[in-house]
Parts: C-alpha cells; structure tokens; sequence
C-alpha cells in the first residue's frame, strides 16, 4: 500500500435510537466496546493509516479512559455534529487543515460495524490504488421490497436493479475532501453521493459483504458476536 | 379464530442456491430440520388450520420419512413446480379443488422462515378477520441503496419509501384463488402481487418482524439458532 491512507470513523452517535444505555458503538461485544472491534480491524489492515476518530462531545473523556484502561492509543479525536453528514464534514475539515496530498486515499467507516471482513478492506482499497476516484461496497438486496405510494397505496418494487450500500467508502483524498467543502449539506447520509454531487460522476462500485452488519439494536451485538466466529 | 383457515407452506426449492448438501428447507436447526419448525409454530397459533405442504417431487419420500422418525403427522403434500409461482399455483389448485367457502382465509408462507414470530403471525390473521381481503407483513428498510442505472451509473435510492416484504401473506380465500386462476404468470414472485394485479387494490401492510428471517445461506441457520434463544 503505497498511497498514504486516512481513515474517519466516525461514532459520534448518542444512542438515542439504541435500546440500550449506551450508544450502540460503546456496547460490548464479547468483553470489548463495538468501537474497539472496529478500530482494531482497520489497524490491523492498514497499521500505518492516519486514523481520525469522531465522536461526540459527551464521550470523549468516556472513550479516552476505556482506550486508558485497554491499553489502546486512541487516534486523533475530532468532536462531531447534529447529523452524520456534519460529524464527516468536521473530520474532513480537520483532515485539509493537516494537509492532503496528491495520491493521498480517504476512507470513512461506520464506528458501528465492527465485524467488517478484511479481504473487503483491502477490496476497497485497491480500488482506489487502481484507479478510481471513489469505491464503495455494495450487496445484493435479498428481501423483496414494495415501495409506497400516498393514500395506503404500495406496489412491488423491482430488488434487482437495486443495491445495498455498506461501508467503509474510499476515494482520492483530495477528491472528497474537495466535494465536502463546496457542496456541503447536513442532511446528506452518504459519502458517496457527496462525491457524486460534486463530479457528477457515479462511484465504483465494489463487492461487500453480508457479515459486515451495522449494529443498530441490542439484536444485532449477539448477531455479530455469531459472526466473528464464524470466520 | 372463527374462519376455517388454509396455509399454504411453499418448500420447493431444491437446493441449487444454497451452499449444503440438502435444500435450506430440510438444514437442520437445533437437531431438527427448518421446515419441521416452520410447521410446528404454525400449527401452534392456527391449530384446526388445514395445511397444504408444497414439495419438489424428489424430497417427498425424504419428507414423509422425516415425519415418521419424529412422530409428527405430514400435512396434505402439494407437488411444486419449477418456479415459486408454479409452486403456489398448484397449490390454488389443489384448494379450489377440494373446495373453498366465504370467509375462508388463505395464508401463503415460506417453508425457510422458521422463526416467525407468533404474535406476528396473529396480527397478520388479524388483518383478514378484520375485512381486509389481504394483508401481507413488512419491515423497515435498514440498508442504504442505491439505485443501479446503465453503463456501471448508479444513484442513492430513497429506502424511506420502500418497505420488505415477508411472509406469512394472507387472503380472503376465494380472493386469491381466483386471482390465481385468472391472472398467474410463473415468473411473479409474490402473491400479493398476483392479488393486486387481479384486483387493482394494494395489499394491507401489517408490521412484520426482523426476527422473521429467511433461510437463504448456511450463515443464516445460525442466526435463526440464536433468535430461537432470544426470544
């Protein structure tokens, strides 16, 4: 990996969608807070990547103490905003204020999936190497789906034109970094439709996986504890 | 529960798709085969229902066997066609045959899905005993999609208008046997389309579950393994 690799994860949430008392990438998962699973993944693929770390404001002597007591460097913290576009959009500005160079490749990653498999890593990644200005892993939708209408109304909506998208999401640094500072908005949930917005280019498409699942409730911890070892 | 209820179980498949020996139906779960749980939850809330197993060819001798080493009386056996349609619409035969009544409620369910939650199961017989003609369950759409374009293009696709569709679907009988006699295609996949396509009115939607997975893939038994414990 000759490129020099910066990596976002951002895990700024509160929980207040969790079931729980913690925010859903606080949550241990057998022994270990989510969020370390997840950092731990990613060093171990790209030890010499630059990490940012964004979390919210109410967590970060919270944070700090675990990675004390774990014995783990936590990486360069930035504090997030209301929505996830404004906690990337924070990373990304304290990324072109350190400096972003030609070649430079960016990922963000949900702190929240913590079981994301490594050949995938390295499958975005190497998309980026090989090219293309923004990758991100997608998989096959396996539920039928209806989309609704107004009035109660719903019709069968075709699943096979249809992809679902995961993350981390790469792209050239510059590239990114560039789109979140001129076409910016809060409300936008994706990184790639940031990228997409401002090239006006659709972003290459990569293979994920289905063990690489975002913990959304207390469900899904024991379904990614299952998943971690089953591989 | 005053209507004479008829469940259709759909276990066709033969198994290409998914990577054992033995169709997802017949995979063991916990000691026994998925579709042995698939039957027993549902004859547990709809006991006096008459039941239609729909099987390919090849497994019925193996099926019968299965019933016999465990003591557990088959339902009536539908033979399957090559397509889930196919399957369902012989099944239609076979009912409208041996006769259909006012006020019959039909349900069609998956013979993969065994962990379908009961109350689910209550709530969708609900929805036809309340004058729906038929109401089919669904679930939030979690995943981001995309929606997939030509030539590689590709653009984020709005899930808060799209719903997953699960099974068991249920029906005024005589409904959707005729819509079946009238309108079948073997490449529709879902009755409730077969439904709306005869009728020109949209299925009721009802609150399905997360927990109501579909066994497509060996990883999936173990994830059913474990909402059998969680609940």
């Amino acid at each position: 990996m000759k490129n020099r690799i910066h990596i976002i994860i951002v895990a700024a949430g509160k929980g207040s969608r969790f079931g729980a008392d913690m925010p859903k990438q606080f949550v241990s998962l057998g022994g270990r807070p989510v969020l370390m699973h997840t950092l731990s993944r990613l060093r171990k693929v790209f030890p010499d990547a630059n990490f940012l770390l964004v979390l919210s404001k109410a967590f970060v002597e919270y944070w700090t103490e675990l990675c004390g007591n774990q014995g783990i460097d936590s990486p360069r913290i930035v504090i997030g905003g209301d929505t996830r576009a404004e906690s990337v959009n924070n990373a990304m500005s304290a990324l072109r204020d350190s400096g972003i160079k030609d070649g430079d490749v960016l990922m963000v990653h949900d702190g929240a999936r913590p079981v994301v498999p490594e050949d995938m890593l390295r499958r975005i990644y190497d998309a980026i190497d090989g090219g293309a200005e923004a990758a991100i892993p997608v998989i096959p939708v396996t539920d039928s789906l209806r989309l609704l209408g107004c009035e109660g109304g719903s019709e069968v909506a075709d699943r096979s034109r249809l992809v679902a998208v995961q993350t981390p999401q790469a792209f050239r640094a510059d590239v990114i970094a560039t789109a979140y500072k001129e076409t910016f908005s809060p409300t936008l949930t994706d990184d790639a439709s940031v990228y997409q917005s401002f090239t006006g280019k659709a972003p290459m498409l990569v293979e994920g996986s289905p063990l690489n699942i975002k913990i959304t409730n207390p469900r899904d911890i024991e379904v990614a504890a299952l998943y971690m070892k089953l591989r």
